[in-house]
């Protein structure tokens, strides 16, 4: 009776999907629809939502290409059980709702998992970054060498952007976690329900309030796409950071995570960060799906925002999740080359701002013209073949320039540099461990809030699977 | 001096851009690092600020190749007038955090432009549904007349669905309004600065912590990007419903959005509404041009999401705006034709569900069944070339079901289907009323908090400009 | 030994797609270079090639985590039976260019079934076209009724797209048959070989002259990704009009590519095309993925273009078909209502440019005041509640205008509009017979190139295979 | 009488547009009309054309908010001077297909400079190449160092994959050199035309068939979009390169590429190839623009691949202009630091591959084997924390490998590494000099060809502005 195309391209694998990513969402909506009849007196309701608990635990039917999907398919099977609870549960019931609910409590525990991991990150981070608060660094802007500061202060810094990318989850979850149920196709319906219970029975903050809204918005899942692609941009940049580290010997990562080569046979490839890189590519990618889906379609279509943008915003997830994975085992405890770092800081010339900061305090003649000062010491250490490091007061006098010797040694001290940047969030390590100490603070509010949510839905999911039964 | 290339492609239209769309924010960004360096004691800090104050009031220098860029220029400015003021502006100051800041606050600026329009949707959105809360329209799902509806109710889930956006837009705003001043080139100074006094004279709600972070991160711009493709993606459909409407006569524009044709004289096209769709999908396509600008490109990276970044942002404002714009002149004051909607209601097939709940409802089938009645009902209506509207309580009969007359006649009433769906949310007319007054009451929430957020901006500019002076 | 994340989000998954989609390419690309080097005179490496064609009749070892990929796990099954053989086939061989190579013979297979598609399509649309040039409908602009059409000439159009989009095709597999062989890890070999003969065995047009860049490039798959950009987006305007007539009941779908409503039983959705609709835009998001796996990554990197970009090609691909197989099914034999179609047409006002032409023709004013006097005529019979077929030559007189009572007639009735229309190109039945033909020609060299690549890459599937053996 | 909405976000821009960048090209497209009706015999047409080639040398008026758009504004000027004339040459005339032409013509001159600036690239590459076939550098794959290879060797391979690209850029030319005129709205005309003769004069290869398609297609824009991102994907991965060179000394700008700091007077930041670097990434991200315009909207529609289309493409172009000539610019006279790369492929692990091949080529134990055996003498000097440059044979003896002295020393230096990969397509200085002619000998054939498709379109140009006059 199906086209053949049609079933091959888009029932079967739709039933397949559904039975992969959906079933437990499905139950939920439905018992929690049917409790909800129940309770507003709809006759047999409550065997429905009996009869669905029965069924959850048993297999789900493989797929029938006679049945249109897996709504129809739970449909025959109760009514095959039960024929008045079966037609008592299709009351006030679109699968246009009811598609949109499952969507939404299937985006819920993606987010709340892909949260998870954030978390986790930021938790790697921060143990990282303790670590690393002496940890002298040569912080590069335009690919060029140019101040010292510490591993520490880099780690923490990509940690408070994704302190701001948790508030962005929770956010997105505040416009996720609403119901459609009780929307049926669009119109809501001519019997009394009770949408609030539904609501309610599924965790959901509350019902979406006009129910054309309810079957017919993708906001939400825009809003999802888009929350992975700023994290994900985010993350692109500090693997390339890391990667950068790795080519130049300043990190590497353990045996595990590494890759040879089948011809050469020194490569220990960091191959587990780019791989990092590419699933963050990927999830940024698969982003344009979702919007496309929802780009230039009607408002009332549920099949764009609905069964067809489902497995893009899986791939995401997967992507998403993998490349947090891959990072967090990466960071987890990678070899640090503290000595080459401290090197490359030391006999460069990243610490020179330092230099003028002091001749400007110094002579009080402004940092303007100690700028210019130290470019003119440059230029003439340069003509004669001569590194910053061997720079001494006589130099400086042939600028015009007193400064006291040890103000120039201490000026040139990588160490020192970062120790008088006590600015607030400065690298000085007195002010970063009050930093970390802060962004531990904020992590546990965070996972506080996590585990309460989780806790939350789950207690949904019990209360709706009907306990021990 | 500069490679004539460079000059070209980079730095002078950086500089044209940077007068054409920065400069009120570069002068509000180093006054308040002068006064806050004066706070601090920084000997000639004060009248670095004074200085700022006259030169904001006076033309700003054209493009003169041999000055890097507009802070150059400037520095020299005050530098011929008072060599020790523009000295004592550098403190602690590099182009890197000053940059950011006013790219900050040019956003800053644009967002809450932006977010005027959308209020100003709202507000036309939910006026235009208050007069057409008894507009019977035929909603379609899958491109098919689905069930009667009102269009109040289609306009207000527009409404709603924005009303979430401005949330967004909220959001994104405090993830932006933070200041980076005093991070300097990244690892703060070590001269002893006040943040905070700086991030309040520029109306940010408070510093960024790390420094690092202040510098570097673009999360806040992609952020931008995603709040702007969410509400875009929604606004393509409903641009694509009003063009439907359109096409069949539904819907006219006045005439100053209507162009004709050089060959068909005939024609009122309503291009408001196609130029309106074109702008979101640009607006839209752009966002790709800021998130490919900070994918994997180094953390520490100034440019890439920097000055570089700042051309496509604008004309993802510019083109979001015009959208906007002309979806709000549409909107404001179209022309709908009441009695082809309510027509095409009556004489199609959109009303049945209600005949199938009233079958329900009298006989106690159960949906599922009634489902089935009314389908077969319809399947022998076709074969016998007539039309819903004509069934009678034979036809019923013959299916077994015993309606009374007045019931099925009601069924089939647009207007009555509407009135019975009086679900939370649902298009009933006394249900609508109360939506759109709780629609209102958010919307002056918003438009409030908006007003209140817009002063405290004005009110930094105009202390920093220094008043009357 | 593998970090555990490391194994579950790349290796294992990575092992499982390339049994699923890549090992007859690998063990072709193999058992060419065997061939090759046998043909060098390197010992053993006969002996490799004819174990390889043992190996690929048995079925491949399911994921071991001890072994890093297939290309490993066939090394040590090689090795297991004659380590001589497995040492020979070593020799000049890298990961590097033979991972390319499969990539590219995968591609290959994958354009080469798009193709098809494509020429499948175009064949579905000139039947159809052929069967409907004398339906007579109304071409929209601008969402507007513009002039009368014939359905043959919107397919035709369609079709001769598509047929711009096979030379694309075309094109960018000639950009993809080049053979990455020999480039070894990205240097070449110190041992002589022949990269013409791999070449050849493979059915690749020559080998890519610079092996850096045989290993390194990603152009070939970006330029897939865009083939897939175009057509898609092309056809994504098609089922927008498919759908606008499926809406207003002049197409409809048979009954295996329509599905019902839970909720409404007057539906009879057709979800083929909207599906069609989702599936094109999947394809162009996913080629998002494939464009940033190679933004901002180093030239020489094996993963980003390598591995990681297979998945996202595979989802293009199979989106890209399936969305190409719902559209062929859709237009394979739909019900076109065409007195519906005609009666737009003789209603309206569509054929009003006619008009003008033959006012232009007959008094020799000039179009630009035959548009106005039209225009006129419009305005007046709106004021008096006529329609267009209603026009007299009396009210072409009071306009001061002279037409035979044939002439207003003819120029009002649309079968003349278009059957006037002898332009190149345009919709008189006569030239559309001509251009079909023409369509039909092109289209048959097109299959005919298909037809004879596809027989070469199979020759060179079946000798590497070995033949009966 | 233009809603002022709509005036200010379209009717004004678009003129405005259009004045800076379409008006030779409306004066070429209506002459060629003019003169094609002339030849057609239709009165006044001839004057026409004349007025046409007067009135482009004049000024062209300055926006007037009662007049439409630019097409009306030249209608009223012709019909001011010669009201027959400017009817004549409405004749078989629509903004839709002149407005197609028009586009046409701009992106056929903007696609000629485009390949104008990659040929320019192409021809910056070999020359760089040419200068450093002797010059060793270190490849990396997996960002560590790989093999020795030259950096000729890279430059090659760079200029080969763009080499593709202009192919890419000519077959797309093929595509877009097409006329749509005479299409007229859609449907072509009842007069007599000759649209062959409107291609000629135009320089274009032929009219496209089908009216339909001529005027609806947006196929040909959305294949620009895709040349540019595939030449932009993969010369970001180049700058990538660049960068990462710049940052390890290995390659430095020269002075007028370079920035310097506010803040750290040692800083030679090589902005240039940043810069680079974004406007690849933005003519990319701004390529969604042109494809979203394109996505879900009617096939007939003109606004969405027509004039709301042009400024996304017009940012296209002159980004990735801009971008090429930025790198044009860094490559034309970078510094090599010679010295540090071939000390780096001395002292670190490159070479080693080298000495696995020797080992098979000596000892005849395949390749495999000779792979483990390299990988054990690496553990072992790190063990004795030696350098692979220390080798001696005595190592070899040890894993009971027989090789002479100098053969260890051999394999051991990177440019005999070179000079032995004498593969087709190899580095060996031999072999790169013969593939960098077959470089030159191809970019010359392209050269001519773009030279002579100049030629041509300028002297279309030249006789549609009719001489001296």
């Amino acid at each position: 009776m199906w086209n053949d195309t049609y079933l091959k391209t888009v029932l079967q694998p739709d039933y397949e999907y559904a039975c992969e990513h959906l079933l437990p969402h499905l139950f939920d909506a439905l018992t929690a629809h049917a409790l909800m009849l129940g309770g507003c007196g709809v006759a047999h309701a409550d065997e429905a939502a009996s009869l669905l608990r029965d069924l959850r635990r048993t297999p789900f039917p493989a797929y029938d290409p006679r049945v249109e999907d897996v709504f129809f398919t739970l449909d025959r099977l109760l009514a095959s059980r039960n024929e008045e609870a079966a037609g008592a549960l299709r009351t006030a019931l679109s699968r246009n709702d009811l598609d949109m609910t499952i969507y939404r409590l299937s985006a819920r525990l993606r987010l709340m998992r892909a949260m998870e991991r954030v978390l986790r990150l930021r938790k790697t981070l921060l143990n990282f970054a303790q670590r690393e608060t002496d940890t002298v660094i040569v912080a590069y802007t335009h690919h060029q060498p140019a101040q010292p500061t510490t591993l520490a202060h880099y780690l923490t810094a990509v940690e408070n952007v994704l302190s701001r990318d948790t508030r962005r989850m929770l956010s997105a979850l505040a416009h996720l976690n609403l119901s459609p149920m009780g929307a049926v196709a669009l119109g809501g319906t001519s019997f009394p329900i009770d949408r609030s219970r539904t609501a309610e029975l599924l965790a959901f903050d509350r019902p979406i309030e006009n129910t054309y809204d309810a079957v017919s918005a993708s906001d939400w899942q825009v809003e999802l796409a888009s929350v992975i692609t700023v994290t994900s941009t985010t993350l692109s940049r500090v693997v390339h950071d890391l990667l950068f580290w790795a080519s130049r010997g300043l990190l590497s990562l353990e045996d595990g995570l590494v890759q040879g080569s089948s011809v050469m046979p020194q490569k220990r490839n960091p191959v587990a960060l780019e791989h990092a890189r590419t699933k963050f590519s990927k999830a940024i990618g698969v982003t344009q799906s979702v919007i496309l889906s929802s780009h230039n379609v009607p408002f009332g279509d549920i099949n764009d925002p609905g069964p067809d943008m489902q497995p893009p915003l899986t791939s995401m997830w997967d992507d998403f999740r993998e490349g947090l994975e891959l990072l967090i085992a990466s960071l987890n405890n990678p070899t640090i080359n503290r000595e080459k770092w401290l090197r490359e800081a030391q006999q460069g010339e990243s610490v020179v701002t330092e230099l003028a900061d002091a001749i400007a305090r110094h002579t009080g003649c402004g940092f303007r013209d100690a700028h210019a000062h130290v470019k003119a010491l440059l230029t003439s250490l340069h003509e004669q073949g001569r590194t910053l490091s061997a720079t001494t007061t006589a130099d400086l006098h042939a600028l015009g320039l007193a400064l006291p010797e040890e103000d120039v040694r201490s000026a040139l001290n990588p160490a020192e540099f970062i120790a008088r940047r006590t600015t607030y969030g400065g690298p000085a390590p007195a002010v970063m461990t009050g930093e970390i100490a802060s962004a531990w603070e904020r992590l546990a509010a965070d996972q506080q809030q996590h585990t309460e949510l989780t806790a939350r839905f789950m207690r949904s999911r019990e209360a709706l699977e009907g306990g021990a039964s």
